[in-house]
C-alpha cells in the first residue's frame, strides 16, 4: 500500500505562530520524490546553495529562531538524524530529538496518527524516519504541521535523493548531458531507485552496473524509459567508466548471494581503486550514500573526483532548504 | 515511604546566576499535587494561560534564554520528556536530554542524591522521572537547584494532574459547578488518583465509572469525602453521561482481568464513539492522558468535545508556566 | 598502539566559517595530557577561571554563539556527555548529541575516519568517547575540524586530569609545595594515572596508598620519578594523611579481589567518614571523580573539605575553556 495519494500540497489553515504564507512550499510536506518537478528542483537547489553561501560565510544564522524541529526516528540512523540536527541548528531552531521510539511508551501500541498528534503539539515541524512504506504519508494525512520523509522503509528517503542531485549539480555545474552510471546492488537500494526517478527531469544517459543477481528492478527502468532517457545495463564496469561523469557507487552485500564465491569474484571487481580509476575521466565526480564497507578503496580518498564526503556536506544544505521552505522563511 | 515531607517551600539561599527573587515560587520544587491551595492554581493557570497567547502570537520568546534544563528520565517517557524539551525550548532556554540512565554509569550503583549534586553542577533546573515512589522528594531533599517531578512510579506526577485541571478551565472557562466523570481504570490510574485531589479544591461532582474490580482506590474516596464533594460510584456509563461535563477516559488493560470475557464485556461498554455520545451534553468535553489503544474511537477524533489532543498542547503551557515561576522569571 | 605521535599541532588551513586565529589553541586537538607544558596549562586555567566567574555572573553568554558541538559517545557516560553539553549550551552554541552509537548504523562496519569525516560535515567541533585506546587520535588524523577526547579506553581521558589539576588550583590556590595522596584502586585507575603525570609540571610531593594488588604501576612511578618528583608508596593511609593537602580518592572494586575477605579489610581502611578525617589538616581537601560507591561516607558531604561536588563544577568551566580555545574564541 502506498499513500502517496494523500500527498498532494495542502493549504494548512491551521498553520501556527504568525508565520506569513512566503511561498508555495509554506505548510507543505515533503514525502516523495515524484511531488517535484524540474523548476521545483531548480528553486530547492538555488535555495540549498545560498544556504551553502551562508553557511561558509558566518556558519550559523537565526532564520527559524524559535522554530521547533522534531526529529522522530522508529529506527536508528544516527546519519540522517544528526544531518537534520545540524541543519535546523544552523538556522538558528530547536531540535526535540526521539532517538529511542522502539522502548518508549510512544511506540507500546499508540498509533502513528496519535504520536503525530501530540508530537505537533510541540513542535513546528516534524521529520520521520520509520520503517514501514507509507508511513510519512499516513503520518502526514492526519498532520496539520510539515512532516518530511527521513526514509519510510523500502518506499522513498526523498531528501537523499535531492541531495544526491544537489551533489552532482554543485560539482558538475549542470545536470543535462550527463552520463552516470549506478554501481553495485541496484535491487535493493532505495538510494539508486530514486535518484534514477528524479534524473527522468534531466536530459542524461544513465548506466547500470550490478551482478546478474542484483539488477535495477524493471519497474524502475520502464518508468525511466518512458521519459525516453537512455539506459545501459551491464555487469561490467570497465566498459562504461571512460564514459561516466557521474559514478554512483552503492554496497553490494554479502547475504544476497548464495555462492560465497560468486560473492568475492563480483565484489573484488567493484572495488573502486586509484588505479582502476585511471581509466575514468578527470573532471568526473564518485559519489556514495555511505557508509562504505570497502567498496571505494581509502586510498582513493585524497582524489579530487572522491566527492563522498562533500555530498555529505551538499546534504546539509539540502536539507536546510527544505526547513526553511516548508516553514516559510526561505 | 513518602518524602513528601521534605517538600517544603525552600529557600534556597545558594541558587545560582543573579536571579531576583521575583515570587513565592522561585526555586521551589513541584513535587506534589499536595503543595498547592486554589490561589497557587489560580496564579499558575494565570502564567500557563500567559504562555498559551505568547506561544500563539509568537512561537518562542527568550524569557529563560541562558537556562539550562536537565530532563533526567530514568524510564522512558516519549511523551513527557519532549513536552518539557518543548516548554523550555519555546523559552528560549536549553536542554541536557538524559534518556538512557538506564545504560549509563550514572545508574552503576551511584545513588540519586550523588546523581543530583552532579547534573545540578550544569543545569539550572532538574525534570526527574523515576520508578520509585518518593525518589522526587529524595532528590529534591539533596538538590540546590529546582526539582519537577515528572513521575515517581505509582505516586505522583502532579504536571500532569495541572495540565488536567487547566484544560478543563481553558475548555470549559471555569471549574466550578462542573460534574466530572472519570471513567476506565481507576484502580491503577496514577492520573486520576491526583486529578480528583485537585478537584477538591473546587466545588465540582464526581462521577466514578470502572469495571467492579477496577474502582477508585478507597482512600481517595475518603480523602474526597472530607472536602465535601459529592462522589458517585457505579459501574454504569450511560446513567451518569448525560449529566456529564468533563468525560476523563483512561485506559483498561487486558491484564488486570482473570476472565478474559469478562475483559471483553467491559471493554466494550466503555468504548467511546460517536453514537454513544449523543447522548452527552453538547457543550462538555472527553479527555485521555493519552496514549489510548481503543478506548476512544478514532471517529469521534474530529468532534469539537474530543479534546485530548488539545490537552498535550496545554501540557505545553503548564510546564511553560512551571518552568519559567520555579526559575523567577515569570 | 598509540597514536599519539599524530596528535602534533595542526595549522588547520581549511576550517570553516570566518574565525579568525586568535591564538594558539585555535583548531588544536586536545587528545592527550602530555600535549600541556605548565605555560599551557596556566593559560588553560586562565581562561577557565574567566569562565567560573563568567557562568556566576550571567549564567551563560554568546561566546560560542552559532557554533556546533558533536557529543560523539561510542559508550555511554552521562557525567561527561552532560558536561560537555552544559559547557557547549552555556557558551551559547548548539549540540548533536549521539549516545546510542552502539545501536546506530554508524557503528555498523563503518570505519570511525568515515564517521568523523562525515561528521565533521556537520559541526564546528567534535567531542570523542571510545572504549578502545588510540582511537581520538586515529579520528584526528583524519579530521579537519578539532577532536577532543573524552575518554579512550585505558588510554587517556584529558579533560578530566585537566580539572582535577583546576580543581586543586581553585581550592588551595597554588599546586607547588603541596601534598598530594591518591588512595584507592591506583592500578587500574586511568584517572590518577594523568593526574601523576600531570602533576609533574609542578613541584609535589606525591604518596600512592592503595592495597598491595592494586599498585600504581611501574611505568607511571618512573615517569614522575625523572621528573625529580617525590613519591612515596603505602599500604597505610592513616600514615599519610595528617600532611596531605589533597587526598584523591578511588573507588576500591571487590571483581579485582580473588579473596574476599581480603577485599572487606582493605575496603574498610578506605573509607572516608568524619572520625578519620579528624586526623587531617583543617585545610585541605578530599577529592573523587566520582562516581562513588561507599568509598566516601555521606557523613562527611558536609564536611566544607568535601570539594568532590565542586570538582564536577570545575570540570565544566574546564570544558567550556577548552572549547572556546580550539573554536579560536577565548
Amino acid at each position: 500500500m502506498t499513500l502517496h495519494n494523500s500527498i498532494i500540497r495542502q493549504s494548512n489553515p491551521h498553520l501556527p505562530f504568525g508565520d506569513r504564507q512566503d511561498g508555495t512550499y509554506y505548510g507543505k510536506n515533503i514525502l516523495s520524490v515524484k511531488q517535484f518537478n524540474r523548476a521545483d528542483l531548480t528553486f530547492i537547489f538555488e535555495v540549498a546553495h545560498e544556504m551553502e553561501e551562508m553557511v561558509r560565510r558566518v556558519g550559523t544564522f537565526d532564520l527559524l529562531k524559535g522554530k521547533i524541529l522534531t526529529n522522530l526516528f522508529y529506527e536508528p540512523s544516527t546519519r540522517t538524524s544528526s544531518s537534520f540536527t545540524a541543519a535546523m541548528e544552523r538556522l538558528g531552531g530547536s531540535v526535540i530529538p526521539i532517538n529511542d521510539v522502539r522502548y518508549s511508551s510512544v511506540s507500546k501500541g499508540e498509533s502513528l496518527p496519535d504520536t503525530i498528534r501530540t508530537l505537533e503539539c510541540y513542535s513546528d515541524v516534524i521529520v520521520i524516519r520509520h520503517p514501514e512504506t507509507g508511513s510519512a504519508a499516513l503520518a502526514a494525512k492526519y498532520a496539520r504541521k510539515p512532516i518530511i520523509n527521513a526514509g519510510d522503509g523500502t518506499g522513498e528517503h526523498p531528501t537523499q535523493a535531492l541531495l544526491d542531485l544537489f551533489t552532482i549539480l554543485e560539482e558538475l555545474g549542470h545536470v543535462d548531458g550527463l552520463t552516470i552510471t549506478m554501481l553495485g546492488d541496484l535491487k535493493y537500494g532505495r538510494t539508486v531507485h530514486s535518484l534514477a526517478r528524479l534524473l527522468t527531469l534531466y536530459n542524461v544517459r544513465l548506466n547500470y552496473v550490478s551482478p546478474e543477481i542484483l539488477p535495477m528492478p524493471a519497474e524502475v527502468i520502464e518508468e525511466v524509459n518512458a521519459k525516453n532517457i537512455s539506459q545501459t545495463v551491464t555487469t561490467d564496469l570497465a566498459k562504461v567508466l571512460p564514459e561516466t561523469d557521474v559514478l554512483y557507487v552503492t554496497r553490494v552485500q554479502k547475504e544476497r548471494f548464495e555462492d560465497p564465491e560468486v560473492y568475492e569474484k563480483v565484489k573484488g571487481s567493484y572495488v573502486i581503486t586509484p588505479e582502476l580509476m585511471t581509466r575514468a575521466k578527470d573532471d568526473m565526480i564518485v559519489m556514495h550514500p555511505l557508509p562504505r564497507v570497502g567498496e571505494i578503496s581509502m586510498e582513493f580518498d585524497s582524489d579530487p573526483r572522491a566527492a563522498y564526503f562533500r555530498q555529505m556536506e551538499y546534504g546539509l544544505y539540502v536539507r536546510m532548504a527544505l526547513l526553511a521552505l516548508v516553514l516559510g522563511k526561505a
